[in-house]
């Protein structure tokens, strides 16, 4: 598969995804938490794969068809142990793709965390699922107030 | 499948089409005869189902990766009759939407041909197959000098 057509295929999903859960539960009012939107594409497939950024800026913006998120938060860890965690149970396709390949989308991560502070934050993900969960609402404060009671149960 | 879906699919699979088969035979110096490329795209989800024309356009854009057609002929007939000729094997999805979606299909094309009338050139398939050929030959007698040879044979 060639990396535009896998960028016009997550694309293609991602649209479908808009129009059929997401866009429909925002006009009902939800909370909306994905694993995964337009930023990944950005880091895997720009940054991971080498393809031109305003070309995949592009394509994430059809794809998403306006709906922007409100928070992406970056779960932040040295690129050989995330694959080390995350590949437990066998790697997938893009997990296949190696370190080298891990570091780069890590780069990009790092590129948006920088280029939209406000929007894209990091979390120091190097702790216990405890430590990384208090961390994350932290990040999650100011857009929902009524997590900072969850943050201290 | 939203609209938007089914746009970014038809991209995806132009993207592998000019990597794998296109771009290669360009590349040799083949011609290289497409049957549908993205006017096609342009006259079906714009102008058929109600997209953005600038939505589609960039679309197309990325899909096609730069590999911009040399001349589009459309073959152009009453959509009626059209759609009974192409539907007597049975209709695909496209051709099952009815002839109200061809007749916006087919204003899609004309406005295609208006707006770029030295790519795009209508073709009046209300003939005989032997008619038809020869005013395809025609039309592309520019672009290639030789074919006047085949269309005096």
């Amino acid at each position: 598969m060639s990396d535009a057509c896998e960028l016009m295929l997550y694309e293609a999903a991602r649209a479908q995804l808009v129009d059929e859960v997401i866009r429909p539960a925002l006009e009902r009012g939800a909370v909306v938490v994905c694993d995964r939107y337009y930023d990944s594409t950005f880091a895997y497939q720009a940054s991971g794969r080498g393809l031109d950024d305003v070309l995949v800026s592009s394509a994430n913006a059809l794809g998403a068809g306006g709906v922007v998120p409100l928070r992406t938060l970056v779960f932040d860890l040295d690129p050989a142990r995330a694959l080390a965690r995350a590949t437990q149970g066998g790697a997938d396709r893009l997990e296949a793709a190696g370190v080298q390949f891990q570091e780069r989308v890590r780069a990009g991560y790092l590129r948006l965390a920088n280029s939209e502070p406000e929007r894209v934050r990091l979390v120091d993900a190097d702790a216990t699922p405890d430590e990384v969960y208090g961390r994350a609402v932290a990040a999650l404060a100011d857009v929902f107030p009524c997590l900072s009671e969850v943050a201290h149960d």
